[in-house]
């Protein structure tokens, strides 16, 4: 039997159903490029409410690394900082793409597993001279964290509202906003606060590929609709990935999705603590940091790709999709029971 | 009736039949994510064996803009130069692209609709000076051109190899490439020489998405997969792009595709011919490029799109596709008549 | 004898003794570093009032290469484009640091030695569409001209004006621009018309290193702080900069030693022609260009250094400086007669 | 009596009498241009010898900041890592420059006022995975460093064999390395190991203006030209700038005028220490760093520029020079006695 990657990544999955469904009906011609096309505008709008953000801009990139760069390097100029946690996606798996893209300097704050409080915010903004300094102007941060935790809608509230007091834009990298959003059953947009920019997943949570950005304060970022456009990301073939987060959103399948990943993770969490494993980080989202021993991920791995975040940590990740099923979860129990 | 985007664009087509279906069969999982998967094995065999190229890397790009520019900014440094055509996809309709990530001058050379000649190549090549001068690097070629033509295969065969001599790099924009080796009905490789890295275009030829990049020279171009990752071209679900390269590759469909494509332009620019409209370069792949009157390009507007490629200039492109029909080409025709 | 940098370039001269005396005088301290010091302030001063500019900010570099580089990567975006003459410095001497820094296109304009018409802005204004095309945002011109014209006051005041009419800022490359002055006998700041930003050439006229950066509209240029410091042309021990300038503009030192420079530059032209040379430009500031058989370079060659611009012209320039003298012109024309 | 900038900086400082006499000396003319001469050869002849490196290379720019700057972006490629210590002046007082030219990730590592123990290097090489992590290629340490430490002769050797070891390349910003070799009296070669490139600061230590760059692995570096060029740090009047190094290196000027401000440190030091206040670091070199309560800092801010780091912290910096006198070290203690 070969090595499974059930629960290597939320983007192991294929895609749903309903997605693959959309694509084969949007699949007509000819169709106006560039998104000049019915779905690209039904696609917004279904975003725009989503989100509660009727003014917002909406743009599409392939990938979330993508999204994250095109909404950071739009945002700043090179003088400027960009503010990230210590584990963020930006800082550690982009292959420095942000810092390239925006020729800024991207400075990462302490955290509890991707969580910053704000007197960090406070303490790097307070201490910046001009012209030898650069300046901070955005802080990203992450929904749910890369290590599985959500912010709360108060502490999200808070933490946005405080950034824009210090005059900073904040983006949200929320390529699995969802998975946040379903932990909390708030309103999306309580999920986010007040951002001014915000990734929403689209490849984690059951589509083929694609994750949107949501520019809730179009006049912060002049420059967007070029910045994707010069680094490829701006399909000419617009309606596939429209048809995509059409699909997705339409009947909260994003939700029901997202929620059925963390249910699972939920399950996979508790049984692992049953078998004595510790938690290196609550399970809030849909992702389970565990502490293995050698035996134990010598065993898991005979059957099943993991993820170890750092190398010098015995802690492994697993990643619950809205495909994944119980009974995977149970199998991955009783290989480590 | 709306108006028509058949002759718009070859991006206005839908995706082959055959390419759904592939994305259909590929829609199953989990599957590891980032090229780890067999799909993308021989998706990557498959493009090898159609350029003759066994020891080429593979690899994908959402956009044709982002292959160029994924190719371009990993074979140069800051100091280096791209040189291109005065027409070139890459200096023209890529928003800057090229520059931006490369940062590299882009230096335009005297071209016959594209074509270049390799004096002009030894003009520029012989005055640059080290330090005070950037220095010429690669240059970027188009095929079929952006203006329709072909390179012929003695002529790109010469154009590549002079290069070579000159210690440049070759890069083709093969944005539309199938047309090329089509209408020459040559081996694929033939109609792009011995240049040292290949942009395979697939949304324009029946893909939802996807151009290749074929690195046939990969000691040139080391760090390419990171610049493939930093601006956001790795497909976590790599296996949907792989899947529809492998639909079009099978059993030639990229060609007869590109030669239906050729066969209607072909009859589109004798039919405005003999409507007594001058052509403002011949046809050699799918693309026309008519001279219109002002009552004449009133007409047709209102049934179809058109694209003006200079505004300065009172010349029309009309593109055909895979898709077109001949009844789409006589209903130009009619309208113009 | 050794061979002779008499008129390699005007930078091959020396410091001006007056320049080296001011150096002197200010060779006190402790100082307050960065530009907070009576020297600095006086300089800025004095420039403003030499060009008529009471709202300028005023800025230097270690050489006029770094000045126009801050100049015009402070005024655009990376989705800009840069417009230049066919011969400009920034365009061939600056081995690509306008493109690196800015991240934008230079795109080259027709020109007759350097003076660009004004059809020609309008020709490439007008045919830019958003998102797919860079957007022209500013257009340097070079004052005197790379090959040794001068923009009379009319032509760059319609030049300028129009190019603001089209919504482009302009910058003066100025490196030369005493020279222009001096040549039209007119105000400073009318052989620059109203132009938004000036380099202002001090190397090449008498300084030990330095040249100016006036910036006549600071609001188009709100992060040129940055820019300078980012790439390390803030001085800490700014006064030394500041006072050559200082000395520079004192008694029109400046506007003397240009205009000896240019009448040294239009005996020697006038000498060549006399001696059946034929000029490839003609002399209107310190350059000379003229045309020399092989037999002629070969002989000047063995007691002069001269640099010849295009190796595929036989094309010489001979450059003139406030330290050239009748003797080395006579020296010159004696030994081509 | 205005405020005294004598221990603001030790650029601060005017340039050393014998500096401006060799400037003076140097003032003839005309002189090939470009480093094309006499002086510029003796120069780098006189800096090869003093750190015993006949194979360097040997550049300038205008700042320090630059220095570091053009050996940094020579050394990588956009997706490598640079790691710094946590209060490198390229981390925060060059206004985001190393970022913007190198589009490198900058990644600092925890360290004792800037000794970076080779643990940390061991940690973060470790963990990086191609593709999705930047690279790390180079690491930059400071000599002496920003809060006046000494790298030790064993230390550093045993830092930079290790670093090599791991793949790194090393360059020392030694903006004040003669502060450290003076510290030391070691041979200058061994304050700095064996490092690939080391900024030789001269602003800081009796120049009007100009650090160099000792490329001691010029394979390393196969751009560096390039980049000194395109960021504007090639001086024309090349002699200029090597003329001070040259007064610099000869009879130990650069050692002696050290060796004088760190004795004069450590009398201010020791002094302060005296009088009941406390270091915040050791006083190795020509920079103190003490506690002061806002009474004494109050008290002393109306006689001197000091100036404080972190303004979260309450310590504040005092700089020594080759110029600082003992009567003013005497007037600061007793402004504060």
């Amino acid at each position: 039997m070969p090595v499974s990657a059930a629960f290597a990544s939320d983007n192991a999955a294929p895609a749903h159903p309903a997605v693959l469904e959309a694509l084969t009906r949007a699949n007509t011609g000819p169709v106006p490029s560039y998104g000049d096309d019915d779905i690209t505008a039904q696609a917004a709008a279904a975003l725009r409410e989503a989100f509660d953000s009727p003014d917002a801009d909406v743009l599409y990139a392939y990938t979330g690394t993508a999204a994250n760069i095109i909404a950071l390097s739009s945002a700043v100029q090179p003088w400027h900082e960009i503010l990230c946690s210590d584990i963020a996606h930006v800082l550690i798996d982009e292959a420095g793409g942000p810092v390239r893209l925006s020729g800024a300097q991207l400075t990462w704050l302490p955290s509890a597993d991707g969580i910053i409080g704000i007197d960090e915010l406070d303490r790097r903004v307070s201490s910046r001279d001009p012209v030898h300094h650069s300046q901070p102007r955005i802080v990203t941060i992450t929904q749910s964290t890369e290590n599985g935790r959500v912010w709360s809608a108060p502490v999200i509230k808070e933490f946005v509202d405080h950034a824009h007091d210090l005059g900073l834009l904040v983006h949200v990298d929320g390529a699995r906003v969802a998975n946040a959003v379903a932990a909390q059953q708030v309103a999306p947009i309580d999920a986010v606060g007040d951002a001014d920019i915000v990734t929403v997943g689209g490849t984690k949570n059951g589509l083929m590929f694609g994750d949107a950005i949501l520019v809730r304060r179009p006049e912060h970022f002049p420059g967007i609709g070029f910045v994707q456009k010069q680094i490829g990301h701006l399909a000419s073939k617009h309606r596939y990935v429209a048809a995509q987060f059409l699909a997705l959103l339409s009947d909260d399948l994003w939700l029901r999705g997202a929620g059925h990943a963390n249910a699972m993770a939920s399950a996979l969490g508790r049984g692992l603590e049953g078998l004595g494993f510790s938690l290196a980080s609550p399970v809030e989202a849909n992702e389970v940091f565990v502490r293995l021993d050698p035996l134990a991920i010598e065993r898991l791995s005979q059957s099943y790709q993991v993820h170890q975040p750092d190398h010098g940590e015995p802690v492994w990740r697993l990643v619950c999709s809205w495909a994944t099923t119980q009974d995977e979860v149970d199998d991955v129990l009783a290989t480590l029971g």
